[in-house]
């Protein structure tokens, strides 16, 4: 047995254990994830599956120089309109990505996994409004859960370009950049998505600019596969424990080892955790509820004493 | 007569002289602003027009707090898109401004102009080179000075939000800005322009944001009557010192205390000057042609000997 607990410093040394050694882990069966938590206080909860990602940058530049916009406005390309009508672009108006084939290779969430989503104790005017939100987006046809889980997306999660701070600058800039990272479920291949998003932001970009992509990562989503041996087992464990049927949920963000452990090991990977959704994840007050922490030892030391009988 | 050479540092005390005071400018003529420069070399060159402008500030807001872009991709609103998707609403994808109205209240330049314009030594293979633009934006229509001094904009000057550093930071930001400035044309009117500009902004937002339209500043564009017996003065003047047609030309940008002089006093305002265009304005090396220097101070003389004559 592998103990590994580095996860917050980086987890490098797992990872690269994990890919140059095949020779020690030779006869593994299965690995375990405690990086996740529960969605609801009593509700044990196995996550299934974890988004892939790619992050990218798109440059757009139009002149050689930063421009005064009332000398050159009119007839000098600007970057930064030019990046907006490229962004708009991406997407329809409903939220729908617009890049050819994007939606082809997504493989839908399994029964099992639909059937706990539904019973998941999820409110979508009670999460609006936590968020604040004047609405949510998305493809209205999936409820929520389905959206943030089993949905690829395509963020904005930065723009950059010309004068932003307190104040006024007339000015027309050289140059705009925006972050922007797509979030992929199975089987979406990263690198005919990457590949197929910057030849679409080639295509939709205004000819009066230069405008640049590139591609800074690119990995896949991974999903758990509910009815293996090893995922039963640790339902059947965690009802046992905590007198609840286990929910399914995936999760919208990435935990790379993860991906590793199924990919290089060839094991299923039970991804789970007995944290509560208050508890301040990286944050002031961090919290794990005592009674999860004593019910988490043996929930676990219930699942391992049945993985091993299996 | 009155003389002022502030205008570096604010011109703030003229600009409040002339409003405050206008006992002791009765009688005033005519207004001198050697503040532009010449078209070419060896060309006089009369300055007839000055764009007006409105500055604002759009700021969108999604959530009520930054989201991780995995956790929350997919469902919750994302700023920076709803903000794209705003500017790139603004213009037609050839560049003409969407607001209702925005050209009903544009006046054409006047005959003199048109054909002081066409026969200007400007070549647009040349001025997008030495840009280093892939290509120019605005109405074919127009020739380019035509574009840049008698038709109004809207340009994009700044834009923020999110992460858009060294790295990529996967945040749906909570909110995202951008620093729009509108130049105006004789006859339109800016408090009308303003008001239908945020009209349209509030009208094309993405209903799952919240947008609000913060007009910052507010201001007429002016011209010069060139039929004024001050402009005929002045033309005259210059052909006999320069033996060189005088041009007309406008100028893309503001020069505040012209429209003052023309506004507060109602008299006609002389705007010229005799650097070249390689002067370096406000940069290392700024430098004035001594010939010039000497030609400009006979030119003015010459004009203010005419004008007294009329």
């Amino acid at each position: 047995m592998l103990f590994e607990g580095e996860e917050e410093f980086t987890g490098a040394h797992i990872e690269r254990f994990v890919e140059q050694r095949p020779d020690y882990l030779k006869g593994v069966t299965s690995a375990l994830v405690l990086d996740t938590g529960m969605f609801a206080p009593g509700l044990p909860t196995i996550c299934t599956g974890l988004r892939g990602i790619i992050t990218s940058e798109v440059t757009v530049r139009g002149a050689n120089r930063d421009l005064h916009s009332g000398e050159f406005g009119g007839a000098a390309p600007n970057p930064l309109q030019a990046l907006s009508e490229i962004i708009a672009s991406l997407k329809t108006r409903a939220g729908r990505v617009r890049i050819p084939g994007f939606y082809a290779g997504v493989r839908k969430p399994d029964k099992l996994e639909k059937a706990s989503w539904s019973r998941l104790p999820f409110n979508e005017h009670v999460y609006r409004e936590g968020l604040g939100a004047a609405g949510l987006v998305g493809d209205r046809r999936y409820p929520v859960v389905h959206r943030l889980w089993a949905q690829p997306t395509l963020e904005i999660n930065g723009i950059a370009g010309g004068f932003a701070g307190e104040g006024f600058k007339t000015v027309i800039p050289s140059i705009a950049t925006a972050k922007i990272s797509l979030r992929l479920v199975p089987d979406m291949n990263p690198d005919a998505i990457a590949a197929a998003f910057r030849e679409f932001v080639k295509k939709v970009a205004p000819p009066h600019v230069h405008t640049d992509v590139q591609i800074i990562s690119a990995s896949p989503a991974m999903v758990v596969d509910t009815s293996h041996e090893a995922i039963k087992c640790a339902a059947t464990a965690f009802h046992q424990v905590f007198s609840a049927e286990a929910a399914y949920v995936r999760q919208g963000g990435s935990i790379p080892i993860a991906g590793t452990f199924a990919s290089v090991l060839g094991v299923p990977v039970l991804i789970t955790g007995f944290s509560l959704p208050d508890c301040n994840m990286h944050a002031p007050n961090e919290n794990l509820d005592l009674g999860n922490f004593y019910k988490g030892i043996e929930a676990v030391g219930t699942y391992f004493a049945r993985l091993g009988g299996v």
